[in-house]
């Protein structure tokens, strides 16, 4: 599909992904989710970064979970090999953590889902081998899982893979942007690359044809304005986890919204961490949007408005802050940057400078 | 691959799947999951029914979760479309669900994780529809989800899917096997067919193409020795919740140890429920053996020690039982019947009476 502002920029529904058609189908199941609800301990309406669970009624302590894949930035990690497979292991934990830390929840336990065609002893010991390292760098603990070998329905070497991860927090520090104002300031911190969201887009722009040595040659090439660094290697790059310098802040009241910034990107994804009334302004003269995003930008001749909903473009994670906490959030998170402001438009959503 | 003793008979391992490789990759990476329990709930190695992890120290409640998928019964419900999608979606929390009845857990909440070339909103809606009409059932909050779009992963029109489930118990309420005695007594509970296991076997010996004609045919005619019931809608019988008749039974104290007949069959998943040095003694007179599965044997040429492994020949879940409790749990679950006994061998493992 082609922009008709820009005629033949490239759209995240050409590389055949589309946001609103999952929103969409979700819909049509919403109320038959909610109706599993009454007698069980389900606390909240689905829709946040994590489902909320209730233990006790006698009790403020809730169980958070979420589910997540790596996306199709498996496809690179099964073209390129080895080692990829435990980076895309460790993305997948490391996301998962990174969706419960967005509410303020801890993780406790993780557990994995690997489906591939014909079982490769191999790839499945450096893919769980990820997870589990993942696991163990943020103090989770990898109680199971389930492998399943489905011949028919993956391609030789092909593979996918989902974690499933639960942690806990008290009533008191669920962080669900209710305590966001309209002088909150917002912070983010690098991603660090394309973390696992995008790389449907990035394989279509870059021109990647699923023909193994073709795609690997190219794949080889300079980013373009990097260091040398090539292709693979950036796109490989890990998915942080921000638990480490993240939950403290929120354990210690310094945050009033979080948001992790996965498909959707900011445009999103900021929303979601803002009660109803606020809106956020993002400049992004803010931060340094690293060479790899506006390779891929180019690439695909890509309107702002379609690479903010696409790609990170360099943000994994966003803070609000109070004005009088800022100085010392940055302080503390390495690379942290203001980007913008909560502001009291009166509608939901975000607004990125520049970008109308 | 063929089976020496019978030449030109069909083994599991011709189907594409191979249970000791699985087992062997998982040998591999054991104890790098291991190494992320130090410092956490963890309070069980892995390879039960469900994973363990303990909330707090001075607590004896256990959260236990599971995760699972559905196999290759997909490829059927994405050929047969329609209701099949809403039976599998069924399926995958049944499985979930009795995986941690097993060690004597009531479920609480569930996530799934739904994987697409292209994500289709009637499929879509259809088979999480049918996720959280099982889980209402069963009286689980569905709390949270994925839903990806994977395109050049999966195949226009296939998907897969895997589910999470997390639920408690009390210590004392931890069913491992470790009551299980040498006078005890096994009964099986029907499965109701296939359940979720054993497809890709199936659809090998019963020659299904992936041409969708053919083999939509070819699941028209009659199961062999049936009352006319076609292969389709046979393979696609539900998989069963054993929760509600099951659990009270449990919680009770009237059983010493649980199976779930999954992956493996009795072979693999009843030694499962034993302590060391106990063995399991099945007698397959003990059953009625359902049409489709002689069927299926049949057509592969089967042997019965491989069969066994392979499908759960008619037994969904095994349940062991004190003598002076067997009639009490036998009028409580209906169509349960005696299949066997446990027997003081000084080995772990299974016999099928006729088997060697």
């Amino acid at each position: 599909m082609n922009d008709e502002r820009y005629p033949g920029a490239f759209t995240y529904a050409a590389a055949g992904v589309n946001i609103d058609a999952a929103s969409a189908a979700l819909d049509r199941v919403r109320s038959k989710i909610h109706a599993t609800f009454p007698g069980t301990g389900a606390a909240r309406p689905i829709g946040h970064f994590g489902g909320f669970y209730r233990l006790n009624d006698d009790d403020d302590r809730l169980l958070v979970a979420s589910a997540d894949g790596i996306g199709t930035k498996l496809k690179l990690a099964i073209l390129l090999g080895g080692i990829a497979h435990a980076t895309v292991g460790a993305d997948l934990v490391n996301h998962c953590t990174n969706d419960l830390l967005a509410v303020g929840a801890r993780p406790l336990f993780f557990l994995d889902y690997v489906a591939m065609g014909e079982l490769d002893p191999d790839i499945f010991a450096r893919l769980v081998g990820g997870m589990a390292d993942a696991c163990r760098a943020n103090g989770i603990a990898m109680i199971g899982g389930e492998s399943a070998e489905m011949p028919g329905l993956y391609a030789p070497g092909d593979y996918d893979a989902a974690g499933f991860i639960v942690g806990e927090l008290r009533e008191a520090e669920i962080v669900d942007g209710q305590a966001v104002s309209s002088a909150d300031l917002l912070i983010g911190i690098p991603s660090g690359g394309l973390q696992t969201n995008g790389f449907s887009f990035a394989r279509a722009v870059l021109g990647l044809t699923g023909d193994a040595a073709h795609d690997r040659e190219l794949l080889a090439e300079p980013v373009a304005g990097g260091n040398g660094e090539s292709l693979g290697e950036t796109l490989m790059a890990p998915h942080r986890s921000f638990l480490r310098e993240v939950l403290p802040l929120a354990r210690a009241g310094l945050v009033t919204g979080m948001a992790h910034i996965t498909g959707g990107g900011l445009i999103d994804n900021v929303p979601r961490m803002l009660p109803d009334g606020l809106s956020a302004l993002v400049d992004p003269a803010g931060w340094n949007v690293p060479p790899i995003f506006w390779h891929l930008v180019q690439k695909g001749d890509t309107r702002r408005a379609e690479y903010h909903r696409i790609l990170n473009m360099g943000i994994g994670f966003v803070l609000s802050v109070r004005p009088a906490d800022t100085d010392r959030v940055l302080n503390e998170v390495p690379g942290a940057r203001v980007i913008g402001s909560v502001v009291p438009t009166g509608q939901d959503g975000m607004r990125v400078l520049g970008l109308d």
